[in-house]
């Protein structure tokens, strides 16, 4: 079973009451592709510049990650995005995007790759999303995240890419403002009609809440004493999301509530550290264990503290 | 089993979204009882005004609630609030507050009350709290609730009134208010370190925190089509939390878990119409139905759909 991503792999400069971290490693399908690679092979697809090295796509190495479509262009600088938070860590301040590279990011899906079993397409503009996916074969499962950007300045363009989908992975303030409906529940009903089976809806510290036409799951935040950095958070549940989801031969209700936990769990580790840095230290043992721990976190019948 | 609540009685006229209620009846001792008798005997002590009829306190009436703790004080008026939402339906605007009979308040507790079993004391002046706990014998269980008001202006009557109960209930924010200390759970060892065993944190739409020094407990909020007015939702949880608690012989690890599900179940009842509307029509099958629910919503490795 094989995952496809699509999005970008990034520079980022990052400031928190915690600290702040200079052009280091980030994007979304870089945490995506590290969170999936636990669970699943991957097929990156990105484009970097050439102050992209040998030393920054090393973070890619020794994992389930094929980098076929990771392409170079050269006398180009790769995606560049500063941001800042205060102490709400919900809510990031973009200070500077720099398109860069990602400008003229037409990728070209070779044979294996418009055979993918999962598609993951990252927040990156819903056309070229489209024009992805419409490479692609018949994937099995067919996700995509979206942010505020697109919801105001492409939203019929949204509205279509919504139709054409499995899974939607979008934040809860987003949610509201595409349907401009207060109440998140009749909101997320008014997404679902539009044709996906799911939403994903992402609350920061708060979690995540799973609705499906016939059953809602919602599952908190593991709690931590030290959150650093919470940029990526959102790619980071979506690769453990997937990754898991694209492991497994159905997706059923319970098999996506354990992807919304593995989600979670992956989503935990990234923000205890800056950039990719807790991320590409961890093992599947400790993934494994923190899953164990959602268990006792959250069961109220039957658990083992 | 016996639970004594000492809190108010009180007259509301909110403002939310969704509609109005002029003068309607209200108070934090009055949803932390009608909550509480579902599971338990309940002792009310409370003050009213002669503008509190006969009709007024049929409320209570045909439940498990003892009314011998609600004085009626001729000539003068009973408490009275009144308060707004916006959309965010996590925080009140309180637009005028009466004290009225409650300036003057109180309470002596006689033989049968100084005996309870398990003491709430509701949202008033820490002074005023450890006056009626000091009255009680030795109850087996002590709560309390409080708010901004005395963690701005009473900090160190709070902290001493932290460090003589078991049990803690209190918004997220006020967490944070009171320690000065951005991040949740570093916040909440620092309220534990006071003394008190366990903490209740409450957070609106997104549920409740229970932390104790040894577990992590998180439950969302259910999920509703319909959110009226969530005047009373944090008294109406702490009676559903504490009155299942009374009703059990030991209060343990999964006793307290279950307990913020019961809390959590009558909470959202009482959201659903205004005032107490809809905590009064509902039966204990409601009660137990919902009750259920929240398995599906919350268990990934076992639960029925």
């Amino acid at each position: 079973m094989s995952i496809l991503v699509v999005g970008t792999v990034a520079f980022d400069s990052i400031q928190t009451p915690f600290g702040k971290a200079e052009h280091c490693l980030g994007g979304s399908a870089t945490y995506f592709s590290l969170a999936a690679s636990f669970f699943t092979e991957v097929d990156l697809i990105a484009v970097i510049g050439e102050d992209f090295g040998d030393e920054d796509v090393a973070i890619f190495r020794g994992r389930n990650i094929n980098l076929d479509g990771l392409k170079r262009v050269d006398g180009a600088k790769t995606f560049f995005w500063r941001g800042e938070y205060g102490y709400d860590l919900n809510v990031a301040q973009t200070r500077e995007t720099q398109l860069n590279v990602f400008a003229d990011f037409h990728p070209q899906l070779n044979e294996k790759q418009r055979k993918t079993d999962v598609l993951f397409l990252a927040n990156i503009h819903p056309e070229l999303q489209m024009d992805v996916l419409h490479q692609c074969e018949r994937p099995r499962l067919v996700a995509l995240d979206t942010m505020n950007l697109w919801i105001d300045t492409k939203h019929a363009e949204l509205e279509r890419a919504f139709s054409e989908v499995d899974l939607v992975v979008i934040n809860e303030a987003e949610v509201r403002q595409f349907t401009r409906e207060p109440n998140l529940v009749k909101a997320t009903r008014q997404i679902l009609a539009l044709g996906p089976k799911t939403l994903v809806v992402k609350r920061g510290e708060y979690g995540v809440l799973l609705v499906s036409k016939n059953a809602i799951f919602a599952a908190p935040a593991y709690p931590l004493e030290n959150v650093f950095d919470p940029t990526g958070a959102g790619d980071t549940f979506a690769g453990g999301f997937l990754g898991y989801l694209a492991s497994r031969r159905e997706v059923t209700d319970l098999e996506l509530r354990r992807a919304t936990i593995f989600g979670s769990v992956l989503a935990s580790f990234t923000v205890e550290k800056f950039s990719l840095d807790r991320l590409r230290e961890i093992t599947l043992a400790d993934v494994q264990e923190r899953y164990h721990d959602f268990r006792s976190l959250t069961h109220f019948e039957d658990f083992e503290a």
